[in-house]
C-alpha cells in the first residue's frame, strides 16, 4: 500500500511569510497545502509539525476525508484558526496528490468544471475618493470587472486598506503591531461619497465591492447598509464582527444591500446559523482557513441551500497554493460567485510558480495534474522567516477596536 | 510606570506535560498562568513565545482587560482551543499579579468569597459496575459529596474513563493516540444499569454524575437522559458533540435529567445560544481553555442570566495553576455549582506548590496573595517535555468516531 | 477578622438633596457609596438605616458579591428603585473599601483601565433651537466632544430640560411637584428642525444626543427616529417608557438612530429583553441605581453580548460618590461607550472632594485608593434635608402623562 | 368640594408589625390601606409620609385613577415593593372612601358579586409528611376544602412553611434573620413522598396544594412538576425565583401540573410575559403588594385573556385591611380562581374588627359600605413596631440562596 512518507512543514518570507505543507508518499508524489496564518504563522507550523506530522507518517494518502476527520475528532480540542489552518493544509496536500495520481487537475475530482472561469474582484485603495477612483480606473484597466473601493477617511490616518499597512511585500515589516486609529462615525458619514463618485466616474457597469472590516456595530452596519443603497454594490463585506450571527438580523432586516462575511471563520459552525437565517448573500471562507478543500466544499454546497454563493478571500497573505486551491473549487461548484484576486510579488511567484491565469477579468486554476502549483527550496530558504503583524485598531480614546 | 519585563513560557512534564507562563513585572512581582492543551501543548508553547509574548513586555500589568481585548481582538484570526490558551494563560497570570500587588489572594478582587467552600466531585471508574461502585466508596471515603461513575461496558475494551487512558501520570505514554472502539447502542443499553446499582448501593444522598464524553447522537442522548431519570443524576455531561447548540433541543425537549457542557469550548459564544435557549444547568468551560478569569467570569455571569450554574472542567490535565485559578473563580461567583477534582501526582504537586485544601468534599484556594500557586524551575527542568496525545475512538466499522 | 463596625446614612442638600452610606471596618477604614434617589430620598434612608444598616454589622467587608446577594434575596421582597439604590450603597461603599485595602483605585480591581479616559457628554438647553446651539457652542468650548440638545417648544411652557427644572442647585426648590404641560404631536413637528439647525451649526465631528425623556407611544417613537436620521444622532435616549420592552420593537425595525434606555431601570431584569432582543445600543443605567459597581458590572458584561455600550446615567441628583463608582466601571469596561456629565455645585464639590478629572472631553476617576471621593461632615451637616420633588407632566386635558 | 385633609401612616405590632394608611377627607370620611412589607415596614412607612401624604392633602378623594397614575408615574421612579406597596395603600384607602360614599361595599363597586363566596384554602405543616397529614386532618375539620401541605425534609432543619418560623404571632422575633439551610436534591427527592401519603390519606375530593418558595433551578422544578403529576395537585407554587419569565417554560414544557406564581411580584410587567406565553394558571399577587385594587383588578382582567385566575396571597403579614380588598376583588372578577387564608391571631383582630367571613370553605367580604374594616388607635398604640426580618437561606456550602 502506498503510504505518506513524510510532511515537512516549510516557512518563508518571499516578501511576507508563508507556511507550506509538504507531503510526500511512497511512491515519491507529493502535495502541497498552504497553512498560512498572518502574525501567528509559526504557531500553525508548530501545530503541524510537533503534532500532526508524527501522525501522517504510514497513512494511506487516498483517505482524505477520514485524516480529516481523525485530525478534526482526533485531538479533542476542535476548531480555531491554528487548528482548522493545520487541517486545511493536510487535506489540499492530500488532494493534490490524488489530483497528480489521477493525472487530473483538481477541480475535475471535485465535479469537473461548471464555468469557464471565476469572476475576479481587485483592490482599489487611496487616501482620498479620487485617488481611489483613479486606482479603480487602473483595475479596470487590467481587465477586472468588479474591484473593491477603501478610501483614507478625513480626520484619520492610516486605516484599513489605506496607506502603510497595504503596501506590498516587505517594504513594511512590523515587530509589534501598527496601532491604527478608528472612529466610526467620522467613517459613516464619509463612505457614502465614495460611492457617490464611484459610481459616477467608474459607471454602472462595474461591480462595486466595500468592506468594512468588522468595525461598526449593528446598529451603525444597518445604517451603512442603508445609506449605501442608492449606489448599489456588488456586496458590502463584514459590517460587523460576528461570533455571534445574530448581530447580522438588523443590518438584514434594513437594507438590501447584499452581505459578504466569513474570512475570518474558519468552521462551518461559525457561519451555518447565518446561512440558516439567510442573512448573508455571500461567503468568505477560503480553503486555507475554512479546513481544506473538503470542508470548503461542504460549506459552500450547504450555503447553496440558502441561496448564498461564494466569495472567498484572496489576500496577498493566502499563498498560491491555497489560492490555487480555492480556484479549483470555485471552477467546479456550482454556486460560485466571485474570487477576490490581491495578487502576488514576484518574489511569491517564483517561489510556487503558480499555473492559474487572470484573463478578461477571470481566473482559471489551470490544466496541470493536483493544484499546479510547486515549490522551490532553494528560494524558500533563501527568504526565511522573520516576524511580523497585521496592526491593530485603537478607537480616540485609546481603547482596543476590531482591526 | 511598572511594566512588564519578561513572559517566559516553561514547558514541563511531572507524570503528564503542563506548559505554564510567567509573567515578571518591573517590580520583581511574577504571575503564573496555565496554558496546557493536552496534545497540542506546543502549538500554544509557541503561540506565546513566537507571537505574544514579545507584545507583553513593556505593558503595564494592571490592564488586564485592555491586554485580553488586544490579545483576542488583535491577531485578527480569534476563538479556537490555541489562541484561547494563550490569551487565558495571559489573563490569570496577570489577575495572580494584581493579587500579589494588593496584597490579596485572587477571589478578593473578584468580590470575595460567595461560600466557605467549592462543592467538588471526584472519580469513580472500573471495568464493570460493581468496580465502579467499589471505586465510588473509595472516593467517598476520601470525603467526596460527588461522584462521576463511569464503567466498562460488556464487548467494547478500554472506554473514556475507563481502562488504560486512565491511569494517573506518566505510567502511560502514547507516541500515537490509543485507538478505541466504540458502539453506541451497546452503551446505551447497558448505562442505566450501572446507575440502578450505584442510587442502591451508594445511596440517596451522594450526588452521582455522569460524562457521555459526546459519543451519542441528539435523539440517542434524549434517549439515555429519559432512561437515567430515576437515578436522578446531579447531571449528565457532553451527551452529545455540540458546536452546534440546536442539538440540544431534542434531548432537552425530552427529559428533566439536568445537563452540563462546554470543557471543549473555549469561547462564550460557543456556549452563548445554549443559555440562551435554557439549554443546559451547567458550564463545563474552565479558566485555562475559556480564556482566563476574566473571560470565564463574564462567562459565568451570563450563565447566571439562563440559570445555569458554573460545573468547571478539572481534570489532571489542567495544571494546578489552572486549577486554582477556577477555584478562586468558584469561591467568588454567587452561581457557582460544582468543581470537577481529579486531583495531582506527588511530582505535579511537588512543582506547583499548590496552595488550594480539599476537606470535607469541599475546596478552597487558600488566604495567600494571588493565585497560591508557585512553579520550582529545578523541578520542571529535571522533567522535560515528551510528545503524548489523548486516545481517538472508532466505531466497530473502523471510522472516525468522536472520543 | 476585620468585620464592619458601623453603617452611617448621611443626608445632606448641598444645593439638592444626596443620601450617602459610610461604612466603617473594625480596622478603621471607611468606604462611601450612593443611594440618592431623588424625591423619595428618605425612604432610602429610612431602608438603609432601619433594615440593613443592623444586618452589616459584623459582616466580613471582603464579601461584597455574598452581601449583595444577601440583601437582594433575603428580604424576600426584591427589586424597585427604593431596595436596589440601597443595595447599591452598600455594594460600592464595600468596592471602595476594598480599593483602599488594596492601595488600589476601583477600576484596577475591575480589570485596569481599557481606555486613557471616559467620553463624557454636556448639556446644552434654551427656550428655542438658537438659543440651544448657543448653549451648545458654549458647552464644547469647555472641551466636550459630545452634547444633548434639548429645546423649548411652542406652545408648551417649561419642559423636561428647559426652564425652570434646570435651573442647578437650590436656586428653586419644589415642595409639590412642578406640573409641567405636554403635547406630543407639538414636539414631533418640532424636534427635527432642532437637529437641522444643530447639526448645520455645530458641525459633523460633535456628537449630538437627545432625550425624549419618555413622552412618545411606540408608533410616535418609531417616526421621530425615522425624522432624525438625516442628523446622524449619536443617540435617541428614553423614547418611549418601557416596562415592557416590546415597546421597541417597533421603534427598532423602523430606523437606525441608535438607541438607549434605562436610567429608571434598576434591575438586569428590566433590560435583559431588550438586549436579547437587541433592540437597544446603549444602557443608561448607572451604579447608584443600578445595584451598584457589582451589578452593572455584570449587566454591561450581559450587554457586551448583544452589542450594547454603556451610556451612564450621570444628572445632577447622582451623587460624586455614585457618579465616580460609574467613572472607574467605564474606565474598566471594554465596552463603554459615553457618560452623562451634568457637573456639580462647588457646595457639592466642597462636600465630597471627588478625585475625577474632566479634560478635553474625557473623564477620569483619578489614581486615588478606592473611589477617590471623601464626605466633609462639617459642610454635610450645615446643608440639611428638605423636602424636594420632581416636576410632574400633564397633558392639554389634565391627564397624567409620563415626565 | 370635598378634598383629603390628612393621610397617616400607623404602625403597630398587634403580634406582628403592619403598616397602615389611614386617609380623612374635608367630610370626615376615613378610607384605610395596607402598606405592609414584612422586614421592610418603616422604609414603606418614610415613603408614604415623607413623600406621598403631602402630595395627597388637597386631592379630591373620588379621582382614584387619576391619583394612582400621579404616583406611579410622577416620581419618575417606578415600580418595586416599596413603591407599589405605597401606592396601593393610596389606592386601597381610596376605594375604602368611596364605598362608605356610595354606601355600598365596595365589590358593589367593582362590578358586584360573580359568586357567592371566595374558595379559600390553608395551610398544613409538620416535621413529617405524618404530621403534615394529621395537620391538614385539622384543617379539613375546620371547614376548608383545599389545604397546602408543607413538610420538614429529612436532613434539613426548619424550612420555610415548617418549624420556628411558622409560629403565629410575636412568639418568635428575629432582630437579625433567621439561617435557615437547604438543599434542593433532598427536597426533590422527599417531596413526592409527602403527597403520596397525603393524597392516599386526605382521599381524593381535596384540593392539595404546595409551595416550592423559589428554591428550585428550572430544571428542577420541571423534575418535580413531572414527579408530583400522579397525586394531581391543585397547583404547585413559585417553583423557580422568576424576574425572568422565560425560566417558567421548562417546566411548562415538562408537565401538566398547574403553576401558580407572583407573590412577590408588585407590577403589571412582572406577569404580564408569564401570561401572554400562558406559563402559568395562577395570579398570586394580591392588592396589597401589587398596586392596590385598582391595579390588580387590571392585571386579574389581562389574566383572564390567557386564561389563568387568581390565587392571591393571603399569608399573616397582609394586614386585615390588604385581606378584605383582595376579597372584595375576589368576590367580584369572573375569573376567581382561589384564596390563600392563613387566618389571623386575635390582637389583630382585635386592632382591625375585619367584616369578612369563612363557612364551609369559602370566604366572604361582608356586606358593610367601604371594606369593612376598621383600626383601633388605642389597641394599635399599646402594639409598637419592633424590627423583625424574616428567614434567610443558605446552602450548604454557606452560599446565600433563594428562602
Amino acid at each position: 500500500m502506498t503510504v505518506i512518507t513524510s510532511a515537512e512543514v516549510l516557512v518563508s518570507r518571499p516578501g511576507r511569510n508563508f507556511v507550506t505543507l509538504r507531503i510526500t508518499t511512497s511512491d515519491g508524489v507529493t502535495g502541497l497545502g498552504d497553512a498560512t496564518l498572518n502574525g501567528r504563522e509559526l504557531a500553525v507550523a508548530s501545530y503541524l509539525s510537533d503534532h500532526v506530522a508524527p501522525l501522517l507518517i504510514g497513512l494511506d494518502p487516498h483517505r482524505i476525508e477520514d485524516t480529516w476527520q481523525y485530525l478534526y475528532r482526533g485531538p479533542y480540542w476542535r476548531r480555531g484558526p491554528v487548528t482548522m489552518a493545520s487541517i486545511a493544509a493536510v487535506d489540499t496536500a492530500l488532494w493534490d496528490i490524488k489530483g497528480k495520481v489521477a493525472g487530473l487537475p483538481v477541480y475535475q475530482l471535485l465535479g469537473g468544471a461548471s464555468r469557464t472561469g471565476c469572476l475576479a474582484y481587485g483592490h482599489a485603495h487611496g487616501a482620498t475618493p479620487q485617488e481611489t477612483v483613479e486606482a479603480a480606473h487602473a483595475v479596470l484597466a487590467r481587465g477586472f470587472r468588479a474591484v473593491r473601493l477603501q478610501s483614507g477617511v478625513p480626520g484619520l490616518g492610516d486605516i484599513y486598506g489605506v496607506g502603510a499597512s497595504t503596501l506590498p511585500g516587505d517594504e513594511v515589516r512590523w515587530s509589534r503591531p501598527l496601532e491604527e486609529q478608528w472612529d466610526s462615525s467620522k467613517y459613516l458619514r464619509f463612505v457614502p461619497s465614495l460611492f457617490e463618485l464611484g459610481r459616477a466616474e467608474l459607471g454602472e457597469d462595474v461591480h462595486l465591492l466595500h468592506d468594512v472590516h468588522h468595525r461598526l456595530s449593528p446598529i451603525e452596519a444597518a445604517r451603512l447598509a442603508v445609506d449605501l443603497e442608492p449606489y448599489r454594490l456588488f456586496w458590502l463585506e463584514d459590517v460587523t464582527p460576528a461570533e455571534d450571527p445574530a448581530v447580522l438580523r438588523r443590518v438584514r432586516a434594513a437594507s438590501t444591500t447584499p452581505l459578504a462575511i466569513g474570512e475570518v471563520f474558519n468552521s462551518v459552525f461559525d457561519i451555518k446559523p447565518m446561512l440558516e437565517e439567510r442573512l448573508i448573500d455571500y461567503v468568505r471562507m477560503a480553503v486555507t482557513h475554512g479546513g481544506g478543500i473538503s470542508a470548503v466544499r461542504k460549506i459552500l454546497d450547504f450555503a447553496s441551500m440558502f441561496n448564498a454563493r461564494s466569495g472567498m478571500h484572496g489576500p496577498e497573505d493566502i499563498s498560491p497554493v491555497g489560492f490555487a486551491a480555492s480556484l479549483h473549487l470555485g471552477l467546479a461548484v456550482h454556486n460560485f460567485g466571485i474570487q477576490e484576486f490581491a495578487g502576488y510579488t514576484d518574489e511569491t511567484l517564483a517561489l510556487f510558480q503558480p499555473g492559474f491565469t487572470f484573463d478578461d477579468g477571470y481566473l482559471h486554476p489551470g490544466e496541470a495534474p493536483g493544484l499546479g502549483v510547486s515549490y522551490d527550496d532553494t528560494i524558500g530558504e533563501a527568504h526565511p522567516y522573520e516576524a511580523n503583524y497585521l496592526p491593530v485598531n485603537r478607537l480616540l480614546d485609546g481603547s482596543v477596536h476590531d482591526w
